[in-house]
């Protein structure tokens, strides 16, 4: 299974909507087959597993991280696959909540007779899966919120000085963990300051994530490095419904795809947006800041998990914050995480935190 | 030698001026004597290693995390009591600068045909014992800043509540660090903000820590816990010459020890306050804080190690920072620190850094 876990993570930000699934059919005791969801979300994992291995898969075992699936999508069910396979026995890491599967997958391999075990290693499977499985829940997806600070929280000096607070090694680690996600997103202000192009570079060609913008009144560079590439990498714009009909009218022409959504005084109202993106499909958002932006997922408890780049220079209480004002007067009003992960990254530290 | 280094850093925070040195016997394959330099810094790691050993240690090697004394002090030179001993190899981690040993203590041995080789875990030995022989070459104590934050570098709400940022573990692993160190240095902000008692509680009975607060005009509550306990606990005040007359007296009618140090507009010079600090014997400095002293030392490149507890918290820019104004325009004039270790501390990250 953790075999099949860490082929599953292989699709992560390649699949959305759908899961990333991983499957590894396991014949006495030999790897016969191996498989996980493909860009697009489609072929599924099972059948690629199975048309792996063969005739091998008569009487062996699979090992599935997410419930087959058993409707008749633009694939036909996986269920039917692994009975017709032949397979002894499916041993699966966690339900797929999804109403159209939701059990079915398990009640239609056992009813012809296949061993079904479920539960083994389901934790980890709901992390790698959170995004999907938090997609069905909440309607919105996972985002995992990064920020590159000094020790104290800084991410430039008072004079606007940035490059480079972190070293290179933290900065194609944040392309490898953009490569990950269905979309990369970040707030107006970082598009005016520092024009940015929001692609994966350097990991080869593959899919590139949704670049998400979030800005109410649309006041973005219309020839910045964003509004030239709209046509090749998908651009998604969230705004307000008082926007101007000229940028409306002047970003779709670029090839954006505009986002409406509510606002008030503090600015877009960000459980609307993300509802929106996962009515959209986006399942994992990568949220790079800035301060005001990072601040509101913060403060409304949208912010599933941190990523903390921690470089090794303090700037002091003159520089610029990384997180803006969040107006918490009472400790207990602060959202809290829990540490999962830390290691050195190049010269810096990374942290990892989830949401409690 | 690993043996002998973790039986040296027993004695750290117990033996200034004095280094705090390990040694071991082995004869045979076997450890025969073990020994640690005492609190106060008497008896020093060797001859107790030999008492240990007695008979074993004729044809044994001693390994020693600092070249042994030649010198007649309060103590008989441990060069001689290494060659009654009767020992065939001295192994030496690093070599001692004071001037009164410097290569003396390795020429006896061998002199007395005894085989000595050095370097051995140099590196280690050198960071141990980077407090006393910072103290020679610098004449400064070693300086260890301690900061507990919130991920983005911040210590209470901006109404001022700060209990509790960090965990149960943290503030454990605090007096832990308070107990390795000859001081603990803050703050006269933290002393009126705080009432602090700045000394090592919950770890069995030792001797506590010299306390140091740094304060120019000595306007410190002589009703709070740092008074009453100054006939107990050592209490150092650092302050300026322009310091009331009055106070100077009603502190030392205390039991406090003054020391004047020249001061400017920031406030007391931090280097002479610490040359000052060196020249009273002290060796390792464990400096928690407040916000203001600590700007003050990094801008002056004076911590020389950074302990930074990140609590999984997020308060935003408008709540207190941790580190106050540096003053930095320019990235290239941040100090800049190298991470040496990180860690889980309870539900806390602890990451230690150490300047380039
Ligand atoms: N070190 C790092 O990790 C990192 C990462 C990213 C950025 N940065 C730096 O951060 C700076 C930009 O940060 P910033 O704080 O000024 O801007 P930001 O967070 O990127 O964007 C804030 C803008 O987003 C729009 N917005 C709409 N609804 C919002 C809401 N609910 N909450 C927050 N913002 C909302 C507003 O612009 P509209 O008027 O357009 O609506 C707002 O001014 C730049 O200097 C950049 O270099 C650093
Ligand atoms: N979370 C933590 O790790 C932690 C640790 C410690 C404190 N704290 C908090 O920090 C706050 C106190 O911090 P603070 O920044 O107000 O005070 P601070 O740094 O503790 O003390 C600053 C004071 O020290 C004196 N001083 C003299 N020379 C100085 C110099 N060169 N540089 C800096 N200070 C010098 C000045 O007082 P005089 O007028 O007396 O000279 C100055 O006001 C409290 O709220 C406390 O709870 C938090």
């Amino acid at each position: 299974m953790r075999t099949a876990l860490s082929l599953g993570r292989r699709g992560q930000g390649q699949t959305w909507p759908n899961p990333a699934v991983g499957c590894v059919i396991v014949a006495r005791g030999h790897v016969v087959g191996r498989g996980w969801t493909q860009p697009g979300g489609r072929p599924h994992a099972e059948p690629q597993a199975l048309a792996r291995a063969g005739d091998a898969a008569r009487g062996a075992t699979a090992y599935v991280t997410l419930e087959p699936c058993a409707h008749h999508g633009l694939t036909p069910p996986c269920t039917d696959a692994l009975v017709a396979s032949g397979v002894a026995r499916v041993v699966i890491a966690c339900g797929d909540p999804d109403p159209r599967v939701a059990g079915r997958g398990i009640a239609a391999l056992r009813h012809a007779g296949i061993t079904v075990d479920i539960g083994t290693l389901r934790d980890e499977a709901e992390r790698d899966l959170a995004g999907f499985l938090g997609r069905i829940h909440r309607g919105r997806p996972e985002v995992l919120l990064k920020l590159a600070m000094s020790v104290d929280g800084r991410i430039a000096t008072s004079s606007g000085q940035s490059r480079w607070i972190t070293g290179p090694g933290a900065r194609r680690m944040v392309h490898a963990m953009r490569a990950r996600h269905d979309a990369v997103m970040v707030g107006g202000g970082t598009v005016r300051a520092d024009d940015p192009m929001l692609t994966v570079r350097g990991l080869g060609a593959r899919q590139q994530p949704v670049r998400v913008v979030v800005s109410r009144h649309l006041n973005l560079p219309l020839d910045g490095a964003l509004a030239r590439s709209a046509g090749d990498v998908p651009l998604w714009l969230i705004h307000a419904a008082d926007a101007p009909d000229a940028a409306i009218a002047a970003w779709k022409g670029r090839g954006a795809h505009l986002i409406a959504c509510p606002a008030d005084r503090a600015g877009l109202d960000m459980g609307a947006a993300l509802q929106a993106l996962g009515a959209a499909g986006l399942t994992r958002v990568f949220c790079e800041g800035g301060g005001a932006l990072a601040a509101s997922l913060l403060k409304a408890q949208l912010a599933d998990r941190l990523a903390i780049f921690g470089a090794g220079l303090a700037l002091g209480a003159d520089a610029r914050a990384g997180i803006a004002e969040m107006g918490i007067d009472d400790l207990t009003a602060a959202p809290r995480y829990q540490l999962e992960e830390m290691r050195a990254v190049g010269g810096d530290a990374l942290m990892l935190w989830r949401r409690r």
